[in-house]
């Protein structure tokens, strides 16, 4: 049995100094084509696996990969994180002065909220460039777990943060943009970094009622998979994304990091995600997981097999060099497979110039002065502005404030710190909370200070000492909601409710008849129906996790230096949403006890809608491009000159959209280009996003045009095998909620697939965790059983 | 309206400075009733309150009452802690040296598994005498906030480790012993601190699936209430405890610190616990909480003059102090009724002798050299040790430990620190983990150090790490299982399996054939049956929260230095329980969805049984006492002199056991009584434990006679109305699990009722949360629609 031995590599490791590169000049591979910068990716690490033990490619499957002294192969960390900047835990942020902080952006629901790409693609360079300087400073990796791309199904996900919402076609958008600005253009002679993206898939409950994400075994239709919880990640293969991340769960009774049909047969054959430099990692620990408690692999020597056969190349952790010695030895697996893994991985390392002498990369030459830029500080700024969502003005906002308006600060995020990042933050610039804001500007303040109404505090012990506050105030602010010990990883909500002690102090406050702003925290949204309909709360801002310029950027809004134009990027279900669907059915249409996901499907009134945003002015809008009243199906496909094979990926036609502001106040816009009608298989979903784009500064009584480009894949439908289909029907493309303007057209003639769905193997087990049994759960209705 | 005014008393409380005591030898009282020392409480406490303005009064509803400044009365902290140890958050610990430490036992429900009244006692005694100490130098109140004395139910609640167990008997039998020690004799003429009954009644939900502790309103029958939820708490005023807390939740409709049928009829009338000195406080923040999340008064002056006409006489946080001035505007409220909560207060206060000179007073002279003496410390490590259960045990136990033999150490819990506390923890004197009491031995340890398979850290990242303690250890130890992340306050569990992570370890361990021990620890009990079930595990212990000398008691079993004889205090189910009853379900008995709680009524088979525990002997027992064939009801009730009109509380008889010890190993054994048959309702409880003693080191070969007192009590069942009733039929008592001895006899004749139960007024509003409706959760199961 085989052992590992990486005792200097381990030292090397824990030291932190795990970004040496190798030396392809002098090192003991300078005569290797591995060192030949002219020979190609996937040649030269083939070279380099060919001279690999065994021994060695075992221990090279972990995630903190020990390298090989006797080649000059240096340990390497490919868990890096970079979620809104570039993060721990094995990012090494210095304790003072150079390379002690970067740029924290805001979370990725806010910026989402924004709903502008060529934002999300400046952000994502910020951080690539940032995290290039740690890299050249030995303080991370190259290769970033990001993004979090799963769709934020289920209001009380911990993590939905994380991610940019609900929509499918948004997450897809914003995600290629994102992946751009993290790994370069596919011409670059090398990489930015690399980018991942997870969990994939069917990966959004943490801990739901006793069902664990290590354990979890989601059910998920063909059809709900291929229509929602997939296309970002097949969005991702369109970006050329360099790394996957199987995750914990197990979808339709297989480990996702086990499973070929999702690791190969979709992701590698049917999406062509086949360059060599693209690999998948198991989440961490995923492959151990297989074994305990998915119990899925018999033994932990199967585990690992099963893992690194399904097409898992790296795991993160160490099951694989703890167990894959046996698995060897068991002739559970072969070396050709473990080769395939490790060829990926130098392939990707090559591709990110990490061979290649240091002189001929811009990259390697990025140092602290790229760091924490002015212009990188304003961009986390102007996100976070560019986020954050005006839910309801009674005509406060903009406040004009000057010396002698004396503004009231309330609530446990009005002199936030860290709360301001949000989760997988690393240390930001600074942290300008609100309180600090408004302190930059001329007017008075009167910060209620304490916690009073705080999430993590229910007692009034606090509540006294904020009444001068609100008597000697002219406008009450108070800025609440929740954090992260509300939801995180590992925590899923159980409430979409504003906790009763912050519901009583807005309403003391709202009761003065002062004017009353409440601005919301947190990645998910809370039921603000109450405030809504209290006509003593003058406006509501939903702000996310604004990231490290959050209060700036919240004041920013609230005196009108900047205008809101951030739209929802997720539903705002009332409370008892929760209370109708468990978190575990994952189907999207109605059901029995299952009102629908999302503004797709949900039949019940939201409080506030998925796309709702206000503005300081109105606009109207106009469709000017000519439309055919009717289109056949043949005539859109065989003109159809197709993507990669990809038919849904053809234009179907540009659409141009006269915007007018028609108020005073010079705002962004955000169009959103929604297809509606009754076309392929009911239920029909009550409308799709299927294009937006934010135009920007339009001047009061100025108009602008907004293009919006639709595709085949705006038109189709999924059925309930997977295949996409344009269906004969009436469809309208409504631009906006409400909508301001729509037209209607036709599809004629036979449907016609644009893909066909490669289906699950016949043979595929589906095997349920054990111990879980569908029970009823008494609430406080009429159904709860009383002795 | 009235405004408060305590910036003085603020400060000083802000300070810390809220123990000292009013002078009545040369303060502004001298010469008032209140500081006549041989005039009655009541009279004394009347004397003061009538110097009291009306905002003098309101302020002194809050439990940090700002006192008055002008009649001498200084601040007093109504809210200190004692579970197990005196603790925070209003208790004072200096940062060293004096008064730095105290003595910190194990959790209650290690510690009722020692089914020991008298260590009970013996513990409760040091933790007031410690109390004394510290409020002798202004480092804590005399009023603690303990027991808490709710049945731990539903084995998910975050707070059941704050409790003695399940069942309600033994809780009543605990906490009389604890109320004992802790206020000392009736005719003592100061008590020596006051404990309070918390949470009257129903709480024992955290945050059950959105149903949240501050607005749950709980739906229990009559016959459940005073079989079960009611029990402890009417211990509590056999025991002449000198308050209650009234809890977060309602109880059909009505919050409990609202409810008049509660804290008046039930608590005062019925059950007469009408001392003078005798007050309700609520929970932190109970009474804002009756206005929000409840609703269930309309306004905030409604919601204070509810709870203080309902009979709550402090309010843990500010609401009254806010809210009562415009309440009494309102004429919601009268003085009257704020009198008598202030009367209840200072009566309470006069009998801690607060008024009295110090000199006079044996508890105002305790001081530092009191705290933490080395009997304190050898008494918290021989409570952890009694408590600790042996579940599993294939004959390694005890380990003849030497020099020769190595031991493995593994698992989160080996180095603990604080977790060995649970919550609710002051700061002990020391930290002593299962690896500092193993470095004490002749024994050669391998600790594996860092975290492998913690409940925190799911990765194997640090699992290499422990092979060559496997590899280098004779004895494998693995001491785990869940902490306070996992079950807490706000925080119930939602999964009693063991985390797969730990599983594999253990597993790992057991594989290598080496004998394997684990430990589990935590105070909910994880379904351990597969440990039980693997032949390669040698033994099982269950250890709790251990307290401060938690490690020594470990090993003290381990190695045999102590014989272990605790028993389970409550039922270790299969970890599908969860799935199969909702925590909302407060039904004791089967019925729908609802497979029974507790070991008197669960219709599955355990894991291990409530009462189990093995030993390193075996015993034998022998009914000695001559028990009658029949009784009839109508003689056992005229011939009984009620005590305080509890018919109830009158013996039946007593019962000798001849216990043999037919090992070889000296060892303590638990004598548990348990009552059975066919009498009353049905169903019919499985068993009922009705009575238990501990006797103490029974050598091999040896006897000991347990005596077993049963009342009334014990043969009583309780009907759909809450009446206590004597009914006829076949009763056998038995002793001990197993059982190992029992006698049956009969009672004839008419039932008799033991107590006729006050039953609720009938305009009893049930107001239910809205927003709550029942629903059906998919699981696993079959019934889970998958579209």
């Amino acid at each position: 049995m085989l052992t590992p031995n990486r005792s200097l590599q381990a030292l090397l490791f824990a030291t932190g100094a795990y970004a040496l590169f190798p030396d392809c000049t002098n090192g003991p591979l300078k005569n290797e084509t591995i060192c030949n910068a002219s020979a190609s990716p996937i040649d030269r690490a083939k070279s380099l696996v060919a001279l690999y033990t065994l021994e060695e490619k075992i221990n090279a499957t972990s995630s903190g990969s020990p390298g090989v002294a006797r080649l000059g192969i240096p340990p390497y960390q490919w868990w890096n994180e970079g979620l809104h900047g570039i993060a721990g835990p094995y990012t090494n942020f210095s304790t003072q002065g150079e390379y002690s902080y970067s740029t924290s952006f805001p979370q990725p629901i806010l910026m989402g909220a924004a709903f502008d790409d060529a934002l999300i693609t400046e952000v994502a360079k910020v951080i690539s460039t940032e995290a290039r300087a740690f890299n050249n400073a030995n303080r991370t990796g190259l290769d970033f777990w990001t993004p979090n791309i799963n769709p934020f199904r289920d209001p009380r996900w911990g993590r939905g943060q994380e991610t940019p919402g609900e929509d499918s076609y948004h997450l897809s958008s914003y995600v290629q943009a994102l992946i751009h600005g993290l790994q370069g253009d596919a011409t670059d002679p090398y990489k930015r970094v690399v980018a991942t993206c997870k969990h994939y898939v069917g990966y959004d409950i943490e801990d739901w009622n006793g069902n664990l994400r290590y354990q979890n075994d989601v059910q998920i239709s063909q059809q709900d998979l291929v229509e929602y919880y997939l296309v970002p990640f097949q969005a991702c293969v369109n970006a050329n994304v360099g790394a996957f991340m199987c995750s914990y769960n197990a979808v339709n009774g297989v480990p996702t990091c086990a499973d070929p049909y999702l690791l190969q047969t979709v992701l590698r054959e049917h999406w062509g995600w086949t360059n060599e430099e693209q690999w998948v990692t198991s989440d961490c620990d995923a492959v151990q997981n297989i074994f305990l408690p998915h119990e899925w692999s018999a033994t932990r020597e199967q585990a690992v097999a099963d893992s690194l056969i399904a097409g898992t190349d790296i795991d993160c952790g160490t099951y694989m060099q703890e167990h894959l010695p046996g698995a060897f030895a068991q002739g559970l697996v072969n070396e050709t497979v473990i080769d395939q893994a490790l060829i990926r991985q130098y392939s990707s390392l090559v591709r990110l110039g990490w061979f290649d002498s240091a002189e001929s990369q811009p990259y390697r030459q990025l140092g602290w002065n790229t760091v924490a830029t002015n212009a990188s500080q304003a961009l986390a700024r102007k996100a976070a502005a560019e986020g954050i969502v005006l839910l309801k003005n009674d005509g406060v906002l903009p406040l004009s404030l000057d010396s002698s308006i004396s503004l009231g600060l309330f609530g446990d995020w009005a002199n936030a710190t860290t709360q301001l990042l949000g989760n997988y933050a690393g240390v930001g610039t600074y942290l300008h909370s609100p309180l600090y804001a408004a302190q930059q500007l001329n007017v008075t303040i009167n910060y209620a200070g304490g916690n009073p109404g705080g999430q993590g505090d229910p007692t009034t012990n606090g509540w006294s000492s904020i009444k001068p506050a609100i008597v000697t105030s002219d406008v009450l602010m108070y800025i609440g909601g929740i954090d992260n010990s509300a939801e995180e990883e590992g925590h899923d909500r159980t409430s979409l409710q504003w906790t009763g002690a912050q519901l009583d102090i807005i309403g003391q406050l709202a009761d003065t008849g002062k004017p009353t702003i409440v601005v919301v925290m947190g990645g998910g949204q809370i039921d603000s129906s109450i405030l809504a309909n209290n006509p003593n709360v003058s406006a509501i801002l939903w702000a996310g996790y604004p990231g490290q310029d959050g209060g700036s950027a919240i004041m920013d809004i609230i005196t009108g230096k900047s205008a809101p134009a951030g739209r929802l990027p997720q539903t705002q279900y009332p409370s008892n949403y929760i209370s109708q669907v468990p978190m575990t059915d994952m189907a999207l249409r109605p059901g029995k006890n299952n009102p629908g996901r999302t503004y797709k499907w949900y039949n019940g009134t939201a409080v506030y809608e998925f796309g709702f945003g206000m503005h300081y002015t109105n606009f109207s809008a106009n469709i000017t491009s000519q439309l055919q009243q009717s289109y056949t199906i043949s005539d859109l496909v065989s003109s159809c000159n197709a993507t990669g094979g990809f038919l849904e990926r053809c234009p179907f036609t540009s659409v141009e959209i006269d915007v007018s502001n028609t108020g005073t106040t010079t705002s962004d816009y955000v169009t959103l280009g929604y297809i509606a009608g009754t076309f392929g298989p009911a239920p029909y979903p009550k409308s799709s996003l299927v294009a937006y784009t934010r135009i920007f500064n339009i001047a009061g009584g100025a108009s602008d045009t907004a293009t919006l480009n639709l595709t085949l894949a705006s038109l189709a439908r999924v059925d309930e095998m997977g295949n996409k289909v344009l269906y004969p029907g009436d469809y309208s493309l409504m631009i906006d909620n409400g909508p301001l303007a729509s037209v209607n057209f036709t599809l004629k003639g036979q449907q016609a697939v644009l893909d066909v769905w490669p289906q699950p193997p016949a043979n595929r087990t589906g095997k349920g965790v054990s111990g879980f049994e569908g029970y009823f759960v008494a609430g406080f209705g009429s159904e709860q059983e009383v002795v």
